[in-house]
């Protein structure tokens, strides 16, 4: 017997039909003896038509306000999945985040839990009361509706099982776990079986847009069992013992066979800046990061050149593609105080990325990545590393031919 | 400077433009200097999608389930109200029964108002915020949010100005007050300016819409001020002081010209059973009443006719349209016990009452009745009478008839 947390997306339960299906992939938890708490999304479009109907109301609106609308998206779901279980013989109560409580802090629109009161919830989960909680919500310090901002429902699905306890944390999506690549681009693609919450974060943040980045931050700090799997699955098909039917996010204690690459991640949300003769004198990269910090823009890659001359060089970054406007209406306002001779900005690169835990033990893994690439006659525009990740800014042409030569050279082809 | 309730229904809060035209209404009281409340339901048309996914996850679903779903209409609105005040530079903020809190009893679906707490609201409404108020819901004492059921928000503004100790309750409908009887079949019927709350009671369970019978009660009990007038009145006109824009149901003190009757009602709900040749003996009426009651059937007239032999007798009685077929079954089953020739029912029959404080100090004011039909060759199946009322059964054809040369009778048409 384990106690699990089930979490279940918009589109799984955009109608009755598919809350039906919801209802039969717990009940068949619930048979196999398992204590069960489920968090549910809004019914696929109804949030946006709330949205809607705020923005008509006023264009600039009261965020408490909002929140409070937006929260019933969640609320008309649990009781109806609440309704579906019981229909099926299992024991269900619907629960909003002010009646666990949930308690957040009071950024509406965009709030942070705070903490969860997980005692009511684990009473009734012994006594076998399946718990169905509205995700995306909870209540702020003044006894207000809370939400939790776009995504929140995997965060809120995470910090129950930290509060109950659970043992795992099913997110149930559209896929049915973690690839070591994008399996569009690489035929071979594998599903992990494992994989630890430091990889998985660099996923997340690199473009593998399964999970959350704040969820598995979450999970990661109070070390919650999170597994990926798809809720398209046969509801009754119960997996056979020693298989996961998804992919585990665990910690890397837990990973027998480590890898010494997990999974190859890409993303082309990157843009690239050129500074072209630059003065070449002390304090330049502060008179040109520093505005651009001031004014929220994320830089990732910094390359500085040689100088030739040694009097002026060329300074290129990148920048998440939305914040590529905003970089370079700063950069232009403070040319006077930079002093350059040219802004150059390219959308046509991506960045490719190896990840894996097995990094820190081995020595080349680096060195692999760059000779592969040159191979294929790749040029590396620009490079970063981290304790468990390469990076590199190439050419987006080449994208589906770095990934896959990649994938191949560090032996994660499925046979 | 006064301090009031605001109520309105789901059709004048249908769209996000009858929420901004509620919305000016309420600008026009708090332009006025007054301290505002707003209760309001859910857009119409939402309660029943929400009822029927409700119906569609399971037929016979739990009534704490089908609460927490159908509670969130009135909370969708109460957000959108919120966002239209505040757009329209009136300080406002949405409040939904558990932060109140309205505490209720347990009977989800059909919950009774236990006792509002009024400290928070008052304070809000002395800083000047006006108080936008879920209607038709509670939480029960298990934390568990319930619904009034069907017209519950009138409740629901009633009970709060009860709480607020509000000096007005505006409930805005789709007439602009109380008639002194059915204006589609007399022309000359006037608007009553104002009207006791115990002839308000008669007139409404007498089958006039206007307000819901409970929510009458109450305002009774609690001797709050009730007024019915138009939510289709332009929103910023100020009604003319000594003017009242509807009708004022009050303490009957507060009426100076009191009218001998106050109105006529007719109900077409009505059914006839009548048993034939039922046996002349002690208890017989307990036989017949007896099992009726038990199924909750309520009898409202009743003729036992003189017995022609001393042995066998008739007897005759009305039951709500919706209660004949329970009716007619009880009866069945207990024939044996009873023991009656036939039992023979009538659909084709209305109850003409009228009403009026007046009578309780005025002699003959039955007889007008009596003589009036009589003259117009009415004749009368049965009659009952309060201290405040007359009414009499007769056949549905004459109804148009009855009520206008009624209306007439007792002085009620307007010049």
């Amino acid at each position: 017997m384990a106690r699990l947390v089930m979490k279940f997306g918009g589109t799984s339960v955009a109608d009755v039909d598919r809350i039906r299906n919801v209802a039969r992939h717990v009940k068949r938890e619930v048979d196999a003896g398992h204590e069960v708490a489920v968090v549910v999304s809004a019914m696929s479009g109804t949030t946006n038509q709330l949205v809607a109907w705020t923005r008509e109301a006023a264009p600039l609106h009261d965020a408490r306000e909002y929140d409070a609308v937006v929260a019933t998206g969640e609320q008309v779901t649990i009781g109806l999945l609440a309704i579906a279980l019981q229909e099926m013989g299992v024991p269900a109560r619907s629960w909003m985040g002010w009646q666990i409580p949930i308690q957040t802090d009071s950024a509406h629109g965009a709030a942070r839990i705070l903490s969860i009161d997980g005692t009511l919830l684990r009473e009734r989960l012994a006594q076998g009361q399946v718990a169905v909680i509205a995700g995306f919500q909870g209540i702020g310090p003044d006894n207000r509706v809370t939400t939790l901002g776009r995504g929140g429902s995997d965060t809120s699905a995470v910090a129950i099982a930290a509060a109950i306890e659970a043992d795992l944390c099913d997110i149930y999506t559209d896929v049915d776990g973690v690839y070591t690549t994008d399996p569009r681009i690489v035929a071979k693609a594998k599903k992990i079986d494992k994989i630890s919450y430091e990889e998985m974060l660099e996923m997340a943040s690199l473009g593998a847009k399964v999970l959350q980045t704040r969820s598995v931050e979450l999970a990661m700090v109070y070390r919650v069992r999170l597994q990926v799997r798809s809720s398209f699955d046969a509801p009754d098909q119960v997996t056979p013992a020693g298989q996961l039917p998804g992919t585990l996010v665990c910690d890397e204690d837990e990973i027998v066979e480590q890898q010494v690459v997990s999974g190859i991640a890409y993303s082309k949300d990157e843009a690239k800046v050129t500074l072209v003769k630059v003065e070449d004198k002390p304090g330049i990269a502060a008179r040109i990061f520093g505005p651009l910090a001031d004014n929220s823009v994320n830089v990732d890659m910094i390359i500085q050149n040689v100088s030739d001359d040694g009097k002026s060089t060329d300074i290129t970054f990148t920048v998440p593609q939305a914040e590529l406007p905003r970089a370079e209406d700063v950069i232009r306002k403070a040319r006077n105080d930079i002093g350059y001779g040219a802004l150059k900005t390219d959308l046509n690169v991506v960045k490719v990325s190896i990840i894996g835990i097995g990094m820190r033990s081995h020595a080349g893994v680096a060195k692999t990545m760059f000779k592969t690439l040159a191979d294929k006659g790749i040029n590396i525009l620009a490079i970063t590393t981290s304790e468990i990740k390469v990076s590199v800014l190439i050419s987006s042409e080449y994208t589906e031919l770095a990934v896959r030569a990649l994938h191949t050279a560090y032996g994660l082809d499925a046979e």
